[in-house]
């Protein structure tokens, strides 16, 4: 199998966060914050390494990463708990629905409501988009990093900067860029990260987190046992602990620890441009091909994630992701869950075929694409 | 190490289990009802047998088994998501803080206000203590099958045949007795069943499900992409998708399967006898001791789960499970995240040493705790 869904979760992880797993299956399988034996104790330990390696890595207080389920119980999270009645949010054209139903469930409920910021290619507008929409009771700017469907990125540090002059809370979606492109939260202004595990950072599946900046405060949707303040009705009031209800994914957490590690030794930059490189070269022989359809400038580096969409002559994405299915090609097509991205760039009747490289995607794999979309 | 911790997760899990995960990493590691492609299926396919298994359990449709990451995730899921501005809610006096929380979050918030029913060794006692609480605007009864702490079950046929009488939604905790003692969403009338998979069902941590009947209608609290029905901006109204936004734990869901294989071939039935011999034996034994004090009645078959809660003199709970852990022996101490429980059962001040023995546990562990807590 040529796996090109890397965008849905990365395939194959890298050995070490296998050997990780399975290391943790056998010495960290106990609840960590709960027990004082030893084995507990260590569990804790290495749990709280991970929190080291991603605080590090991203720029935040080791203590102000809470571990979730995905990225998509993180930006519940970070939006829901970020809004009071009567408050208003912004997002990009470019939002996943973990972003959009969540905004919009806020406003069926009469929470809040929530304008959309157009992407332009032109970083200043695509500032000015948001900064325009700002209301007095704006409570929160929420902006993928990057686009999902068609990999553009959007101007993190530049909107981060706009928000921060404004004191507007800033929530970033890393889903695609969090492990590949540069996120920083004091650079780039970015109040709440939210990411999975298990895309760019190489963990398992069911990981994710929220990273939150000293002194953002937010309101719990997900309360329970914390092991910690245990009188206390309410959820505690410091990090993580506020934001990690009931018993933690070890095992995945441990693997997320050692794919970040990964990222390390090889050097994030150095797997960015190897998977743009890829991408440039799916886009380029797509280029080439006068019945393939695609809809983005060339991928360049720090405007694009590692992802490129397209279709074929007049088909349905999907019937092009399934004749390459049976040539042995990992694809997936349709509106991938965001079909705002698909209004913006003229897609949603079709959706599109979306092609995303890993690091260990080779340069023969993308040709043997190009000359499949060649003979289809 | 002697592991008396399986109340706040199940170790060592079985072989089947650890080698569901290690086949689940190689093989099942792609995202499920996204892709079309082959591995994309079958991992689908893979994810739907373990629904299947779980519905089968506990008697619910296969298609309204939601993974979640625990079962926290579902009782937040299940409570929040049933109560209307206005609405209120019963508990019993033995709930985690992973229910008690929650209603009192509502209850802060001007959302809903809850009573407790008190527990009493008398069922029919129990059932009317729930039952007088009812209000007309009564949205549901969240009860334990069994206290995490104490062990002692409630019962929650009669319980929810008295819910069913009246109309109102039956919710259960199945933390401690999902996999181990006798649920069934028909006979006992559970609407809604929360249960994590780490536990007594032997899958990995970073798995927990919440099983609902049909009709059963739930507003969601976690929003996001379901790769499903894409262009609507609210949750799907069909399950599970509507309950599982964003990824899901592949690997330990797989593992969760095996669990309940693994239950299955040992017969859940043998499973809570062994254990609740052993909980009987550290009863006995502990009844034994005149510095040992304990505070439930002798552990009974479908009275209890096979937990048990004690003190030692004077000590601070969390001091003997020091003394119990440098001799080998791993125990929680403290509130076990149920403040409740502790009020009802007078131990709020100094917590309990709890010991939770598992399938794996033996007999002659049982006895070294016992000799252990002579001589201190």
């Amino acid at each position: 199998m040529i796996y090109l869904d890397n965008g849905a979760t990365s395939f194959p992880k890298p050995a070490n966060t296998l050997n990780a797993a399975a290391d943790a299956m056998r010495n960290y399988g106990f609840n960590s914050g709960r027990g004082g034996y030893t084995a507990s104790v260590k569990t804790a330990e290495k749990i709280y390494s991970v929190r080291e390696k991603l605080g590090d890595f991203f720029n935040y207080p080791t203590q102000n990463i809470a571990f979730t389920a995905n990225c998509t119980a993180a930006l519940n999270m970070a939006i829901k708990g970020s809004v009071k009645k009567g408050g208003h949010i912004i997002i990009s054209s470019l939002e996943h629905n973990a972003v959009w139903r969540v905004v919009n469930h806020l406003k069926k409920d009469g929470i809040a409501d929530f304008d959309i910021a157009g992407f332009s290619y032109d970083d200043d507008e695509t500032v000015g988009n948001f900064e325009r929409l700002i209301k007095s009771r704006t409570s929160a700017i929420v902006c993928t990093a990057a686009s999902n469907v068609f990999g553009v990125a959007l101007p993190i540090g530049k909107i981060g900067e706009m928000a921060k002059r404004h004191g507007i809370r800033f929530i970033v979606d890393g889903a695609q860029a969090a492990g590949v492109m540069p996120l920083d939260a004091e650079r780039d202004n970015i109040d709440i990260l939210c990411a999975p595990g298990h895309k760019c950072l190489y963990g398992l599946m069911g990981t994710g987190f929220i990273a939150v900046r000293d002194g953002v405060h937010l309101e719990t949707i997900l309360d329970g046992g914390t092991g910690s303040d245990s009188l206390n009705p309410d959820q505690p009031d410091f990090l993580p602990d506020r934001l990690e209800a009931g018993t933690l994914n070890n095992i995945g957490i441990i693997s997320l620890g050692a794919g970040v590690d990964f990222i390390n030794s090889f050097g994030m930059d150095n797997i960015y441009s190897r998977e743009l490189e890829h991408a440039q070269r799916l886009y380029d022989g797509l280029s080439a091909n006068k019945n393939a359809v695609l809809y983005t400038k060339r991928p360049e580096k720090y405007k694009n994630a590692p992802i490129v969409s397209f279709n074929f002559g007049d088909y349905p994405s999907e019937k092009t992701a399934a004749v390459l299915g049976r040539r042995g090609i990992a694809v997936r097509a349709g509106l991938h869950c965001a079909p705002l991205a698909h209004s913006y760039f003229g897609t949603v009747e079709r959706g599109t075929v979306r092609l995303c490289p890993s690091v260990f995607t080779t340069r023969q794999e993308c040709e043997f694409l190009i000359n499949t979309v060649k003979k289809l």
